[in-house]
């Protein structure tokens, strides 16, 4: 198993005006993304409304993904269900439609349950059964519950779970992690607002949303930190802070799909209940995407496109 | 439509040893609980581990209820999708399955996105596409969510949204939805531990995973409050408080259903990731029950069987 | 030792122009208020802004109200330190300044240790070394810190501390509490927005920011629930929840002295961080004012002065 | 005005048996400290037990400390009020005593009433009356206050608010502070728990408590970290990470007391409602403090004091 290292967007799922997925939209978008040097993708994440999909969309979507993306490149998907057995058939149906890795989030309705023993127990019997290996994915801000360090150390022991993605911003539990891991369990940031302060500590890449809208600034970003351009990693995360926040923090995926859309690419609509951005807050966004020349006209960001 | 009124436990969904939905388990259960004046039943609630079923399983597990209990009994049927469409496909199962009222969370995966305005939109899009009437089921504890009483009194115009069952406690809120909405709007405690304070301020009734276990007693309670017999009420209710808060806070779902065991009904295993209660918590539960006297042998609590 | 029944206002603190206290404005206030059957008063709690005043106007502020009320009404005066020794030096002032009881705050500076243990030898230092008896209180919302039941009801043993004033409108606790304690421990809610289900479950009255300002309606609602009168004490809580959160929640303390003034009473300033009321919310709190009978020309709330 | 730079101890108080401040075991921590090429020393933070002493025991504190630190050496100290003009007294306190600027907390006790608009009169009232410079103090743990990004940005346009100490450890926070903030105005790790993620995006230096009890090990990395040597600021990073969290979230002051006494400098006794910690804690500090090369005997830390 290689260790999972870079940059690697977690793509949303566009639509057509009728609420079915857009494979065309999917396609034209992978051919963009496909010019840049991610390690790979991630498809069905927070970012690709996997909680709004069908079962069968999922599939269809990961295998769409799966024919367009270089065989080289690394698949997670998203894999998530509410009790242990539904977490491994979404898993097996994962791997069948061609993902390499599954991303999984602790279950999350049975909050005061869901002590470090039950999770223990529930991350062991999926990672168990499942025919490919698992990312494990800290997200409280969706899910309400935060993975401590000691259960994450602990699971990093299992030869079937192999990382973690974190999106929580927590630098402490991050170098506790770090520190309690071996080298080849891979910690990713779990958001381009952090990911030069997790590459300090040690982090092996991250998992952007940004990534996919500016993807050479954060490719550049990952490579200065690695290269040791402190300078230039440090500008660049604080040029990339606010567009950051923008498609996360405050619009979420609408607005990073607005902002595809700003782009010239394909992000269109969300499902409901998400709605999508009203005009003055796409305005907002644009200013935004200037300022931080992400928007085509400004030019301040070199494409390293390979 | 009838205003909804009284007490309605929300059953638990008792599994065989291999996994599958227990229907003998259920059917037994039911017929106790048919000995009780419930108002009604709610199936696939949280007590129900409605997230822990597929769809197929859900829609068999109400169609069981159905046909268990006498046809005015108000059979209320979860049925909560993270999507607006994926929420009016299950409410339309429900419907086909036989219940006659649908309890809807807020859709809590995307929570910074979950404004007011956009909760509004959700739900109003639910019932106006809804067969049958809506409640709304307010449950932070679990959702992360928490409606506020302007949207809940401005949902509550909507002719097929026709209550809420609110579970969090909050008694100023209550009292704001109690007084800006219709009489014939039904306001129902979730759970018995805020019963009576709910009854004081005009609540219809209650939703209570310890009317399960200890249905006269909430029987007692409720009819104690709305007779005006204070001192009867208040003692209930103080002799319900430890007991409520181990099958539901303390110990949740695997604590419901172990309590039902020691009292010789249906309670059996919970799916993983919930883990069954260890032989130390059900001595515990054991005492509890024990000195709130709803342990056979104590016969503290007369049993109001209509 | 009396137990504590009843109204209690905890009063404000009235400052001149120049932010010294306003003292003639106390003596008018007081005027007004002692007409009403409050059971005693409240000085130097959050309403009366007591952070915010140096410890020698602590002494002159609870001197001077001891001055101006009825020997027999009972003063409770906020003396919470960060430090237990300092705590017990403010009790011993307000002692000598005339105080009954002190009403005392966990120290809520180090909230990661102030375990179950440590704020445990906290009260039991402090009402060990106090002259008068101990009031704990419970404020979560300004303190950060909630007082769980087992603590207050092993604290209730020490025949020094006499009762809670619980702000935390946790109906559970407030269960618990009075469940666990003995009759004479008083339970006093900490608000009126939540006064008749505190008092459905057998707490002695409330210290209500609200009872300043319509003294007779708070006091009205304490004796329809006391009465049994069900009906009428759930007209005047669905009434006063609007009001009362206007004068606690949503504006706090300058939102109360605006009442105040709008009353024709002595609300004045506030001192800063503070900030008094501007136009337009001083407009909106007379709307709501005015819809809940309390400013003057409605005359839907009865006086019954005594 | 001279830039804030480098690695500040916020230093504890030290007390007798008698609870009195000991004058001769500060003046030995000093000793020791002044050993190590500090940029300045804070007094009276969180650390230093600010809230547990009177205002003349304050004035003699920072006094005694002044006299016994090299000239060029900036001493911060602690002065934080709940009222605007007990903070301005405060700190008028400090500036006689020999401090040279204030680390000022939000007011923190009417929490709703904070709102951004009157915590920025409040830090420019205080900055307009000091007569030293201000820096903001962000500690949301022990304030439950966050201070916003763009409310420090627009104090920072104030001449005599020169800084910020961010003891959240929210990232994203700290790189929009950074971003938006002129160079000469410093950006304050305020623990070392994140000094390095905090200095790969432009931080200043810190305000770590692990200074006080691992001087070399807290400037050897601030040092690295500023040379460029990532690699060795990484791996004092992550060894610090365990004792951090011990002298600070896990045991807060007693913990960092222990620590002190176990390396044979002066700790001593924390005052009430803090406890000291017991022998099993104490253990485990050793422990701790051993696997990190802290406890002499181990001397895998070089000491680089100057």
């Amino acid at each position: 198993m290689t260790r999972l290292q870079g940059i690697f967007p977690p793509i949303p799922t566009p639509f057509e005006r009728d609420d079915t997925i857009d494979l065309r939209a999917l396609a034209d978008n992978l051919r963009w993304w496909n010019r840049f040097s991610f390690s790979g993708i991630v498809a069905l994440g927070s970012n690709g409304e996997a909680v709004h999909l069908t079962p069968q969309e999922r599939l269809q979507f990961v295998e769409a993904v799966r024919k367009r993306i270089p065989e080289r490149r690394t698949l997670i998907a998203g894999a998530s269900g509410f009790s242990t057995s539904a977490t491994i058939a979404l898993i097996r149906g994962m791997h069948r439609a061609g993902a390499d890795l599954a991303l999984v989030l602790p279950p999350f309705y049975y909050k005061p349950q869901m002590t470090t023993a039950c999770l223990d127990r529930h991350f062991r019997a999926v990672a168990e059964a499942s025919p490919i290996p698992i990312v494990l994915y800290n997200m409280p801000a969706n899910s309400g519950i935060a993975l401590e360090s000691d259960l994450v150390i602990r699971l990093a022991t299992h030869e079937n779970i192999v990382g973690i993605k974190d999106s929580s911003g927590d630098m402490v539990r991050m170098a506790e992690v770090r520190r309690g891991t071996p080298e080849d369990f891979s910690v990713l940031a779990g958001s381009a607002g952090f990911l030069l302060p997790a590459l300090s500590l040690g982090a092996d890449g991250g998992v952007a949303a940004l990534a996919n809208i500016t993807p050479a600034a954060c490719l550049a970003l990952y490579d200065s930190a690695i290269r040791g351009d402190s300078d230039r990693a440090r500008a660049l995360q604080l040029r990339l802070v606010e567009p950051n926040s923008a498609v996360t923090r405050r619009w979420g995926v609408p607005g990073l799909k607005a902002a595809l859309d700003l782009l010239g690419h394909h992000g269109g609509p969300v499902r409901a209940p998400l709605q999508s951005l009203g005009a003055p807050d796409r305005r907002a966004l644009r200013d935004i995407l200037e300022r931080a020349g992400i928007l085509p006209g400004e030019g301040t960001v070199e494409s390293p496109e390979r």
